[in-house]
């Protein structure tokens, strides 16, 4: 494979992205893949500075408009200098999260029209797509229930978790989960909808069964 | 005047953009306009650390790209925030920057194309444009020497001018320049050149004079 491979991992809170990236990417070592696993938003230390912006809230209130926009400059470093270059030198490139959550959180949760992020998506990657995304659904209740276990065995930061689900309501989560179901619905070469309530063995199994037949269909 | 009046200044470093401002908000307070004075990038608390990020050049090298989309946000917040409002509420907005900057740093000077900033400009703005827009023109060398003499004598952080001035060397100021007054070549309407190697007093009469022109005109 000579020109690399791009996945995306996309989902709400829970639904187990880390994990399975892992796992996939440890499975593709074991065959002989290069692969280079990343998140957004991050990736670059500028783009981690965007993702304390965010992510930690520092600085205020940006409005969804702001957010796309500050997501797709952390985007653009991201794709710049850490994707394309990886994908250049053949390898397979897993990402947690990319543009599929731009239009999930702040079109479909926050209502900045879609047509808007599609544009500006336009302009920033020109083109740029995964070969292949994972939508890992999941029950938003179930989904974040397992986010706040997890975090709390894990770091005993609980009341952090607490603080970004009490901005973040269930209803939002819903539309997010509708959001993410719809983008899956138009792409269907690239999406595959994995029911992330299954077992993480089951779900695993799910990814690397079509992760496999993608890669050999490149060959 | 009930729809608010929407004036920016332009301008390389050390052309006495913001004495004017002020000059300008004082002759126009005392003729009884409600005036609002802002910046960019900056305007509200999201914007200002949009601006640290860029400014003090804290969290790395951002790419024009990446710079461009920050700006935005910014820009979009700003817009949002308090231009659109004060300018609803009738009063005369005074910009220490707007959208020109964009095109003039990223774009001319450090090669991003102008065609993107442009439909970025589109999606983010929806046709906001000064009614009004100053540019104070200097040659670099001079601009670059007040600037420093400027900061110097104010606030003794003589260093970190000298760091500033080190990045963006004269021939970028210079691309600045002719990117300031092609924008202005483009715009006739719109835009008016000061020549801000004058005296402060005449640029400041010629300022006045041109606004008291258009505010008339409004009436």
């Amino acid at each position: 494979m000579n020109k690399g491979f791009f996945i995306s991992f996309e989902g709400g809170e829970g639904s187990g992205k880390t994990s399975q990236i892992n796992r996939l990417a440890e499975f593709l070592t074991a065959r002989g893949y290069k692969t280079v696993s990343t998140r957004e938003p991050g990736g670059t230390p500028e783009a981690e500075k965007i993702r304390d912006l965010l992510v930690k809230r520092d600085g205020g209130n940006w409005s969804p408009e702001a957010e796309t926009l500050l997501l797709y400059a952390a985007r653009s470093m991201h794709a710049k200098q850490i994707i394309r270059p990886a994908l250049d030198e053949g390898n397979i490139v897993i990402t947690d999260r990319f543009s599929d959550s731009t239009l999930a959180y702040q079109g479909y949760g926050h209502g900045y029209p879609l047509e808007k992020i599609k544009e500006i998506d336009n302009i920033i990657l020109s083109g740029l797509k995964p070969n292949l995304t994972f939508l890992l659904d999941i029950d938003p209740e179930e989904g974040i229930k397992r986010s706040t276990r997890r975090l709390t065995e894990q770091t005993g930061k609980f009341e952090r978790m607490e603080d970004r689900f009490e901005k973040l309501d269930i209803e939002f989560h819903k539309k997010l989960r509708k959001g993410f179901l719809d983008i899956a619905k138009e792409n269907p070469e690239r999406c595959h909808i994995i029911d992330a309530a299954q077992s993480m063995e089951q779900v695993t199994q799910s990814i690397i069964g079509i992760a496999e037949k993608h890669l050999d269909a490149q060959k």
